[in-house]
């Protein structure tokens, strides 16, 4: 199997630390081969305000990957920048928008295995000319898929979740939520599971929108009328989908042994409970693009960039996701 | 300290045999004497029902219950009646209503420490002439406190948690909400931490409505709107509250170290964190009450009563904690 390629997000960010976190914890954590893209020069300054030691090698190709990983963190180096951790600016904004770019390119040719992509400030990268609402719907672009077919997912050890709406005010969701758009996500998170997890028939656990799934309409309609519809399609198409559950009670141990997923019907009632259970683990898995892409469940943290504060953990579990199921897709 | 009174709500449901279930447990996990207020037909036949063989013992007063604890379960008989699991009629309903109103006026009176309310059906208990909305606004009531300054509780080992909304269409909940009404509830809940949980300072995490608390008005404008001044009276008022927080982030346990509760916004973002961290051991909590008042968090389950698979955790958490805050109330 290739590599795999770790961008490093803003390079203001704490994605480069991380990035050289990881490969110093490369053996204790048994995460396979990857290289940074990024800047050599910049990696090798943020590993060493974060007091790490180990050598920074400069790649200009993933073949090349293999031979150094076990002694330096290979970087595929795109500029010769200097980390200023905390302070943004254009330039790293074209960096961190250059490095995804080449980045996706080279996982869709084969030259790497999978994509793990750093954290970005949208609003940064907006000022350099990137259309795009996040990295998502850029990468589902460049791999010509519509950005509404690029489903989000968030895994962790205890529990994986789909929101099926995410970044907008509570009070819309009721009016945005419809039975297709259920339907379509669930299928898409329902195909990954099978492709990515080797889940040969996964269980979709199908939230309520209201307390109690709504307790036959004395709280709200959008059970019955929306979800219950969009659990029936489903089921139709031979998904072993069910509900609409009481979100309350989905969430304990015992009900989690009975479901693979947990489709969501807003952002908090996904990651609440995934990030109660699973903080520091979470990694955020886009489902149904061509190729294999996740990322650490955190931002950019400007504020503590630098100061050796970032946890490593989501990164790890990103880039040990990523492998897992690049791995899965090379199977014969 | 007088014993504590527990109800066996719903006749028909799974109150009565998890009395019997927590008093079996009693000495293991040392709980503070209580007795039931029911029928002592009913609660033996219960028992045996679920394979216990203690014995029960009707008792006409609560001045009779330390004699009789050790050895026997004791029960204030209200009515002669069959255990009939799983089948509610209106003998059970009256029954139920009539142990409420019985055990809230032995606590209200002293005879008893705590209420520890069994679960009922609210449209079984409609039919026999209850008019609240639940066992709260009843009780609320007999007590001469408005139902709107009666505040809910939902507590676990890990985790407090005030949902100022409760069973209400997610949709409605975001006009619902005022400062106010937070506000209010907020400082009725940090009065009762001060006055039963001995938290001499208790610290309040108050919620957004909105996924990342609404990213500065981008995503809904409740928190700042409604959320961000209810804390400001708080603080105004001398309380340790802050907020609005992004919901997802503030439930893990790094997180829960740095509060003692969490006001929620709604039903959801109340109760799913607290059953996904405490399934078990989640106990409700009146707060705003001149009586101590608990409940397991959980319904009548008609489907499994009689069957042993209920489980007596939540009624065991529920009989602790009340013997616990009643014993700080009754400290000099």
């Amino acid at each position: 199997m290739p590599p795999l390629a770790l961008t490093i997000g803003d390079p203001a960010g704490i994605g480069p630390e991380l990035a050289a976190a990881s490969w110093a914890l490369r053996e204790d954590e048994g995460l396979p081969p990857f290289f940074v893209v990024g800047s050599a020069r910049l990696v090798e300054q943020a590993a060493r305000a974060r007091g790490l030691t180990g050598p920074v090698c400069a790649v200009t190709s993933p073949d090349e990957v293999a031979e150094c990983f076990a002694d330096a963190l290979p970087v595929l180096d795109l500029g010769d920048l200097d980390y200023r951790p905390g302070a943004p600016d254009d330039e790293g904004a074209t960096l961190a928008l250059r490095t995804l770019e080449v980045a996706t390119g080279l996982v869709r040719s084969g030259a790497a295995a999978a994509l793990v992509t750093g954290p970005i400030a949208k609003s940064r990268l907006a000022r350099v000319g990137f259309t795009h609402p996040g990295q998502t719907e850029f990468v589902a672009q460049a791999c010509g898929i519509t950005p509404e077919n690029a489903v989000m997912m968030l895994a962790g050890p205890s529990l994986k979740v789909v929101p099926i709406t995410v970044h907008m005010a509570l009070r819309d969701v009721p009016h945005v939520l419809t039975a297709e758009l259920i339907r379509s996500r669930a299928a898409i998170a329902a195909a990954g599971l099978v492709r990515d997890y080797g889940i040969a028939r996964p269980r979709l656990a199908v939230a309520g929108l209201n307390p109690h799934a709504g307790e036959d309409g004395r709280m709200g309609r959008e059970d019955i009328d929306v979800v219950a519809p969009a659990v029936a399609m489903l089921r139709e198409a031979g998904i072993d989908a069910f509900g609409p559950l009481p979100p309350d009670t989905m969430f304990h141990a015992q009900a989690r042994a009975g479901f693979d997923v947990a489709i969501c019907m807003y952002h908090d009632q996904a990651l609440i409970p995934m990030k109660a259970l699973d903080f520091d683990e979470g990694v955020n898995v886009t489902l149904g693009l061509p190729i294999v892409r996740t990322s650490p469940d955190h931002g950019t943290a400007f504020g503590i960039a630098g100061t050796g504060a970032a946890r490593v953990g989501p990164t790890i579990a990103a880039l040990r996701m990523a492998g897992e199921c690049a791995a899965r897709r090379a199977l014969p």
